[in-house]
């Protein structure tokens, strides 16, 4: 008797090729702009058909937004995880910073914090592929502030701090950092950037 | 007995011409992106023929290089130029900071910030349009730089503050300001900044 198998490795292969596709179109936005994603510039960097990318993505907005959400999904994995676990609000606040500049540090997308680089380009242009940048920005900036109302509830940080103006304090020296990073390629502005956040937590703290 | 006079008309239509056109360009540039910008594209914003953009640029690379220069140019006039007159160099500095923020809330240009929208699009493309725009930040950092070291000498700034470090992080408040404000059309990112602005000048008065 023969018992026909589930089909695993079939349908695990169209998910690997569906993230490796997603994974090289998160770089190629950091450097053509996620406007010049285009599903046939797209088929050439992974060396596929247009028509085998069209069964994937049915337009390229649909592939801008897929694209958008699996840099989500690195971002998440490298620099918003790793942090939840801290044993304090103000560990958390620390270690998001510190992942973010890490990420840089490492290159993990070649032109820089990828929501910089999409929120950047797509800021003037209404559409879906705008607000979903916008909106992954506005949930980062959302986590700093969190924490610092957090942090001020386990009294680390001082009361008399506006969680909203120090979050945007923290968050400026993070995109200064990247600007400055993926123009020049040098270290300094990331040592900088960590240099601002210790001085400005220290001087917030209660 | 006629004497043919010069033809400063035909010479200053021809300038007015070229500066009408340019601060189309610098506006397009900052909402399609630099790169975006082709002489076909200049031609139908501005209502001119091919041919005619030609006659004042030679190619799109002139192109986008005449439209930096062009928006250095306003930026210089609003931003930096009303500074240099101040009666101090802290003045200086908090004037240099709080015309970048009025030129925002102006929305000088649709796209926010010129610079920071031209270095964003081009930091991962080489290419001498690439480096007129990184060259343009950092002039403006030195100007922070050096506004914060001449106040250091006028003993209106603490001696011990490192002033690449000050001016990292005054700059870094602008260049969240100019994301936000530009991404929300929100006036709150430009009341962080001013607050920021003032809170961190505070803290490095000697």
């Amino acid at each position: 008797m023969t018992v026909e198998k589930p089909r695993p490795k079939r349908r695990s292969d169209g998910e690997r090729s569906r993230n490796a596709i997603l994974r090289e179109a998160t770089r190629l936005a950091t450097v053509e702009g996620i406007d010049g994603l285009s599903i046939s510039g797209l088929a050439d960097a992974v060396g596929m058909s247009k028509s085998g990318l069209f069964a994937h993505f049915g337009s390229k907005e649909e592939l801008q937004l897929a694209t958008i959400d699996a840099a989500g999904s690195v971002y998440n994995e490298l620099v918003v995880e790793p942090a939840l676990s801290a044993p304090s609000a103000l560990t958390r606040l620390r270690q998001l910073a510190e992942n973010f500049v890490r990420h840089l540090e490492d290159d993990v997308f070649p032109g820089g914090c990828f929501f910089a680089s999409v929120a950047a380009e797509m800021d003037t242009r209404p559409g879906p592929v705008r607000d979903r940048a916008v909106e992954f920005t506005q949930t980062w900036s959302g986590l700093l502030v969190q924490a610092v109302k957090e942090a001020q509830a386990e009294g680390e940080i001082d009361a008399s701090e506006d969680p909203v103006q120090l979050a945007f304090e923290l968050n400026a020296y993070l995109l200064l950092a990247n600007a400055q990073h993926v123009a020049t390629g040098e270290p300094l502005p990331l040592e900088l950037a960590r240099r601002a956040l210790d001085r400005r937590l220290a001087a917030a703290a209660a």
